[in-house]
């Protein structure tokens, strides 16, 4: 048996029999089969003869078959080769298959997700995350970091805000109570109260004080009510930590990661990008004016992938902005005024889109809205924090050099009433062996949405999470 | 800045003054200081000058330094290259360090486990566990597989038997409930209840049925009061599945996947692996007779590596144990008696070690002992299940043909007590163009265990997680 994708990628099937399985999408004028196998975005074209014997229902779309012919080159322009056949069998009907030729709603595929993942727009998608997924690995291989596994289920919370879902087996109709009628959570099965990770890199930091360079790829969590089509309540992140780098370092690395993990996508996988290419294109026109995306697909790829990336501080970002003409003109929701505002989407895409023309990475954001681990700089204002902007999307990764003094840590620790008694561990780090180092996180599903142009971030993962979601 | 790996890995650096950054391992004579960065099992040993002012208390084990001089050929045997200091500087202090040079037993390092990374022992066991996860994906995206991520919350178990975590927003001391005075989950963050999942299988299998050839490699969980040296509570799990595929076929690739990913380790770490080699002899000559590996670390992996993997049925492995001298001599702890029993890890060890000297796959279990999926042979006793077994360890994973034929499927779900509405989702895909396929799971921390014989699971991840653990 061969895949198609082995059958279509040389010359060295053609004129031989060869056998192959996969599912009907497609079955015209009794006489051509498409057929897909999921090994590669083609499919391959079969040829009935007259006396292969079939049953135009039975070789209805979705249906498993195995077919055995000679490999020939196509009559056809779509294709190279095509396959006349000499036997064919059906392995599954496919009666009442739920999913049909014609365009599905994203809404309605969103109910079957089991299914969904079969139609060219979903298989491509996958496609693609599993490439972006090997450039990911391959790169930070390549460039000394270790995978390490951080914990899922965890006692500590990040960020010291996140809405973390709680895990336990304590029976939730016999809850054991304490003397003072309080749950007890020593009866729980790690002794305490605990919930999902919201990020791994306080592990990953202390990882990065052996290993020197570390990255984290797993999944994370977020009980936000938020139902927007950037948000996922289950999501991957990738986390590097680098020891021995300091804020520019990072940068460099933020910018040549982001480029050669899409550049690489972008030579492994030409036919799945153009068809993905095609299709934002065409859902572009479907929106209101304000909507579209400012380029297409390949084009922001190519955007995104050649250009310099310019750094700017968030202090000379606040100017710019603050003296824009949409800021002056009140066409921002948001009007930019007071210096310590967070910046909005709208506020990072005027930056990229219409004021540099390139991605952006702003830098030494205030410090009283970012988290207790940045580096704080000598102006007491702001911390070395980055945030990388892309077009249509703002926001595509935020790291920050880390605080690496003692003092000054538990200075912020208190500052932003955290317990340093959890934090305990983590401030080991920087009392046995500190030194300079650096990170970033990127949200993976929101890389993929990016490149693959999906407008939901739903349709980018195979069985999505989402508040009072499908649990398919 | 260098690595200490870029120094040594060539002549490049030969005579060229460089930087190098990293921690204290051993200080010597006033004069040696032996300097680890995290990027290879290498140290590389700094030399000081008369000149170079250096404060002994100050250079302690765990001291991070930043050093410059040049790259010499070393005048000791032990190494090639050394530095010859012209300055020195101390990054970060380690006093007090709970990490001295003196061995620690694994207990002691298991309550430190942010600092236990920065030992000789677990460093080693984490690079190694990073080249494992690279041979993994290189090795299914070589091979034309998907990497798919598969949920981790999630409303199914997988097995119908396991163990789940509960995952909820509800707040615990103010429980919801509806009319009946049950707890009401309609309120929960997913409407329903939900858990951590034991298995991405049957949403792999979905995918496998578009894009042909998928895996998964995720963490999985199990709420078991299990206190042993081969269990953890979050794991991570490798499960593969391949549509037109058949049992005969899945040992195939069982076979072929595990040799190759320990084969590729072996050639790429091979420092680390002699280490760990001395300490596992080391180790084994501490433990009584019975309990001792039959084999050296080294010789055991080359046992799997290179031997053939010898196939047996459940029913022949069943009669040999039957007729086996320690089953006669009451010398197992479980006696082999009717056909039908489980495998005791005894049992198994006994067919690796001494009756076949070889890895085996045991295959076609009873139907009574494996799970609703598999796919049931013509005798309706069996099914194609298949485990491998290791020396030492038992079953390194374990899979099966899954059950490709609607009716029965639903016959076996029906006859396991298991609710087919639950898994209405998951019968679509024998619905709907249904193909046989295969596919098998293999406990990532066992393998990185059995690669690395540490003989605690708990020593083989960084932050582990077990009943009543610590929660760093």
């Amino acid at each position: 048996m061969c895949t198609i994708k082995e059958l279509l990628g040389s010359n060295k099937y053609l004129l031989r029999e060869v056998e192959v399985m996969g599912w009907v999408r497609t079955f015209r004028n009794g006489r051509f089969i498409t057929l897909n196998d999921g090994s590669t975005f083609s499919d391959l074209q079969l040829v009935l003869t007259e006396n292969t014997e079939t049953d135009e229902e039975a070789l209805a779309a979705g249906t498993s078959i195995k077919a055995f012919g000679t490999l020939i080159e196509s009559q056809g322009a779509r294709q190279r080769f095509e396959l006349q056949l000499k036997s064919l069998s059906v392995l599954g009907q496919a009666t009442g298959y739920p999913i049909h030729p014609k365009k599905h709603s994203a809404e309605y595929l969103r109910t079957v997700p089991h299914l969904r993942v079969r139609t060219r727009t979903y298989s491509s998608v996958m496609r693609l995350r599993h490439r972006l997924i090997m450039a990911v690995h391959n790169y930070f291989d390549r460039h000394g970091y270790y995978y390490v596994h951080t914990p899922i289920v965890t006692g500590s919370d990040c960020e010291g805000a996140g809405e973390m879902f709680q895990v336990t087996t304590l029976p939730l109709d016999a809850l054991p109570k304490d003397e003072n009628q309080k749950i007890d959570y020593t009866q729980d099965f790690f002794s305490k109260q605990v919930g999902l990770t919201v990020s791994g890199q306080l592990e990953a930091e202390a990882c990065a004080m052996s290993l020197g360079k570390v990255y984290t790829f797993g999944p994370t969590f977020r009980a936000e009510n938020s139902n927007t089509t950037r948000h996922l309540s289950e999501f991957w992140m990738i986390e590097p930590e680098t020891a021995f780098c300091d804020l520019s370092q990072n940068m460099d690395l933020a910018k040549d990661f982001v480029q050669s993990v899409i550049g690489q996508v972008f030579e492994e996988l030409p036919m799945d990008l153009e068809f993905l290419d095609e299709r934002f294109q065409r859902e572009q026109l479907q929106k209101s004016l304000s909507q579209r995306s400012s380029m297409g697909l390949i084009e922001r790829l190519k955007f995104v992938m050649k250009n310099v990336v310019t750094r700017v501080s968030y202090t000379e970002a606040f100017d710019i902005l603050k003296r824009s003409t949409p800021n002056k003109k009140k066409r921002f929701n948001y009007i930019i005024d007071q210096w310590g505002c967070d910046f909005q989407s709208e506020h990072e895409r005027f930056l990229v889109e219409q004021h540099f023309k390139s991605p952006i990475i702003v830098f030494d954001y205030p410090e009283k809205i970012k988290p207790f681990y940045m580096r704080e700089n000598e102006d007491q204002k702001t911390v070395r924090a980055m945030d990388m902007l892309f077009p249509d999307v703002g926001e595509i990764l935020g790291g920050s050099q880390r605080e690496e003094r003692l003092d000054v840590l538990q200075g912020r620790i208190a500052k932003k009433g955290l317990s340093d008694t959890d934090l305990s561990w983590y401030l080991d780090t920087r009392r046995f062996g500190t030194v300079p180092h650096s990170g970033f996180g990127l949200g993976f599903d929101r890389l993929v949405q990016f490149v693959s142009g999906m407008s939901n971030i739903r349709d980018v993962i195979s069985f999505p999470r989402t508040p009072r979601g499908s649990m398919l």
